[in-house]
């Protein structure tokens, strides 16, 4: 693709939608070309963005920011290239498959088109799974992982933009694994904990401020949706992983605590060079140098994911600490990511 | 009346009915005869308390409290003395003639009878104002702050709890406008915080954690419920007073910090003076001594509300700071408190 | 012992001491005999309780509280029975011993005398680490659990009070390694996560709100001191489990998140009742039913400890999420527990 | 001045020195001249800027920044031309006579240069008030508020950048000032609520996360040293208006809640006019519209200071909202405002 492209985001009340919003209008090459704000006709929008994102106001032309009522001739007349799709996977799994069919590419933010496996999509209940549409264009969907999947995303025409969760966790493993290392028959564990904008905008009785704050909790254990990512992206079977997480007393941020046993002895430095190999090309992520772990605050409002670790002193225990922005490398931030690998730019184009 | 009575509560989902329970189930006098817990039938309310109020829970047969669907037979039947209502005010002007009728003693947790003039009551918009069941009911209705109306509290068939921060500012000034010091040429200023457990329990985009947290707004200003209760307490007329409410990023609490000008110089000395003489019987207010003022901290969970104050070296501008927890001394705890004193028995019993 | 005893804190300006010293005041047994609290001669101590701690201000007497400087002489002519240590370990170290040859019971809150094995106190570093004397008191030092040693902690001259975390994580896994049902070369993950208040009193870069807040940091993985506590009282080596704590933006609460692997195939009722059985005299434990998992909000500002568990599908693999309150059944209360059971009271008198 | 400048801070280590970096390495005009980073020699500071200020790490060479110790030749061996003082206010009153006689132009962030009458300095307690070097360079000092003296800044030598509550209030009240709608005899009212790290750094029992969270606290009532500012800018004498502070549970953001009352009745259109024109030209003031009030969370991470307001249906009685970052409008980023001003470069450059 050239310099620029045209953009469109459906779904923009959410908080990751906010933030997609936020990079693309700050993108530098799309300057002269803004994003398309689309809203679903029927869901009574606010025509202005401002009224619904009083945070993303300025004092430059934002107030002019308008939310335009959904239509396929809209974005064919606007000459849309990529279409970011930030709405309920139910919704995701009727609207990309048309777009494609529009010659749109299209960057998914929900979990619509993430796992190639029937039993691990099972937990969606997708009312279409099977059907020969869904299974063709699963078929097309690459895993938006820059750092997994970096060459087929350039190409890809459907990016399944990764679960903020799963992208801590696979993050922080995907190295140990790939290199072997790690000894599956004592299994791993991934304690996770997530700010309260992962739980959504909707008011709820999790969301209310007297149930989140001062408190922890954990939930959907042995049941979390992202469990199937990370089995297909680590390569797992589910009795080598359990992945709990938490609800913490905090805006945004995740922080997963991740614990293996490797089959032999190594030193801190190999652990160390294998991080520092295996992200030598990935800019979004930070390595923590020895002694010094990320925390949330240091990961939150950026686009990285960052990654430390301690070792035993017996060489075979290992804890990794990741962490990042679940609105961000949990979501907008990776969206724009692969957004810039399908149009040939840098990785982190916008985003350091 | 004697050593003990029966109470009820009407409605114990909220906040406030909560912390009632907790206060009624740990009383001195009621430990023979515990309060029988009332839900309206048609709220579809969870039999058991302790499935609604997990922090309710102990090891000694809290498992066993239950919710009864409510009904005026049941009340007879029980032989209840003193009804709570902790309903909304529309209910509450529905039940509480009903409640009297009966010969139950009322102590309403809401606004539907603290005020006495029309122009005040006009904010709640209750359908039924000025008919002359209101209009009977409403003349009995006392006023329920012990400070200012113990002795007509003692003998009051209704007592209307009064509000959250109507409590907190009454008490900040009363003391110094019964004395006849205050300019009111000049203006009084009430700018009042509180957490969030004051907005209820219903989950709705202001109570969502990610607008609380680490957040701060003015609301109601100029338009707030509680203006009427100063207005009437505090013999002020709307011009003389601008009171405005904050949402305060904490679970609960309020802090009012409220400015007046003295007609005439006074001391430091004369000034605490008056504090302690208008409070000497006054046991769950506590008076802050010179230097020190209070903070949230100090009085949340607690059944006080504390009072401290600067003057400046003008000798004629004071700064009162006053505090309690708004579900105690500004509700559940208040009620208690009057509930002790339509008994006969002290003040603070079960509550300091 | 009597109705009643005579006790004394030495430490009263740290959390742990100010929420012994609320609860010791608020003791049935020690209506008439109030605590005598006690402060280092050379500490330059305040000499009003309340002035160090407002929070304990209350409008009946807690004025008049007073912190007297420690002797020996005073403690003799006080007739104190029991003293509670609320001091740093290396005061411990040197209280203790003179405490028990002057015949006082000893509940010790701090690390100094919790540890038998010399390998695991080493963390410590205790000048006289192995020197005849603090040999003996070690000899004679009970760990205050009651949960696991009421029958020693009843005649015992010195208790030493558990740390809050292993408090969490002990109670958590007890029933099931003393059931032998856990398959030990798999390994346990504990992850903790303990509010702010754990890091103590003391104005530091870590316990800086702009540090804690908005945040979540791993710290002393693999390191951390009260390891020697889950081997000792779990009957582990250290290769068999891993504890990582972390630093929630809450002021208090602890939540530890337990992982094992069973031997064999258990049912969830078969654990439950492991569970049941095992607490059946416990009056300070509460068990979630099936379904519910324990949060801090429950646990905090009480004297309990909140244990619940999910089994995986595979019977195998279970995830026990386990509260309580630092400060209370983490410190002050366990402590005031401890008391109870060296006095021949009831275990949770004064607690629940 | 030029396309670029040299710059230099000195003083990295605190909150607003670090916001201070971050602007300057992110700002367009100095993208190929880096600012220097000065610590004072004898502080013994770090020597990387990354290990003092994690939050500033990226992976595009911020691990290379370091800082170097402070000396004049330094300064002018790299060609500085403005100096930022981000240190305490008696060091500044030492460095930035000096700088001035080697010609480098000073932008302070202390209090050292902002008040012209002894009076209001005596807060200070400058150890040098009255020397003729201090009133020489006090002669020469601007007060750094662009929206009310644009004109003076341009050209200055030295710059005083205003206090974070004081530009909270001065921009909410001075155009009604300005145009004399305000009765002073009815004195204003200015109730204004800071995060924590408005008091600094350095750890210390207010700044201990147990005392700030969940709590509010008000301080410095009739004494705080940003009065002074309030006074000379808005043309006041002390007994014309009260200023509390507040220490909200949040990490940054100042609301200031203003309350005055006018000579005679205005429109709300006529107050909205008034406010438009006075910052029609001022790109960092967001005018809040009709209905709507400023939020803390709007204004965090911003450069802008936000106001709104609500008149009173006697159209006298006005309460103005005002919102700012106090690390950004309230210091570095007016800071970063004046070195556009001083530098003939677009006010906003850099912030919006």
């Amino acid at each position: 693709m050239g310099d620029s492209v045209q953009t469109a985001i459906l779904g923009v009340s959410g908080y990751a939608g906010m933030e997609l919003v936020r990079l693309l209008l700050q993108h530098p090459r799309l300057k002269d070309r803004p994003p398309v704000f689309l809203g679903r006709a029927e869901a009574g929008h606010d025509a202005s963005l401002i009224a619904l994102h009083p945070h993303l106001m300025d004092n430059n032309g934002s107030a002019g920011l308008k939310i335009e009522p959904f239509s396929w001739d809209l974005l064919k007349a606007r000459g849309v290239d990529v279409l970011f799709l930030a709405i309920p996977h139910e919704q995701s799994r009727e609207f990309a498959p048309i777009a494609l069919k529009h010659g749109i590419r299209v960057i998914d933010l929900s979990g619509a088109w993430r796992l190639t496996k029937a039993a691990n999509r099972a937990v969606y209940k997708f009312h279409d799974d099977g059907a020969p549409v869904a299974v063709e264009v699963q078929a097309k969907a690459v895993y938006g992982s820059a750092e997994l999947h970096r060459d087929e995303i350039r190409t890809a025409e459907l990016v399944a933009n990764p679960g903020c969760y799963a992208t801590s966790i696979i993050l922080a493993l995907k190295p140990l694994l790939a290199a072997g290392w790690v000894d599956l028959d004592r299994g791993i564990v991934s304690d996770a904990k997530s700010g309260v904008s992962g739980a959504g905008k909707a008011p709820t009785p999790k969301t209310h401020y007297m149930y989140a704050a001062d408190n922890l909790s954990a939930y959907g254990v042995f049941a979390h949706r992202h469990t199937g990512e990370l089995l297909e992206q680590l390569g797992l079977d589910r009795s080598q992983i359990i992945f709990t997480p938490h609800l913490l007393p905090i805006p945004r941020g995740i922080l997963a605590t991740s614990y293996v046993t490797f089959k032999k002895k190594h030193s801190a430095d190999e652990v160390a060079s294998l991080y520092r190999d295996f992200y030598a090309d990935s800019p979004l992520v930070r390595l923590f140098a020895r002694g010094h772990l990320p925390q949330i605050q240091y990961s939150v409002r950026t686009n990285y994911c960052d990654i430390g670790f301690e070792l035993d002193s017996d060489g075979r225990r290992c804890v990794i600490v990741s962490c990042l922005d679940n609105l961000l490398k949990g979501a907008a931030g990776q969206a724009v990511e692969n957004m810039n690998l399908m149009c040939g730019w840098g990785e982190a184009e916008g985003l350091a």
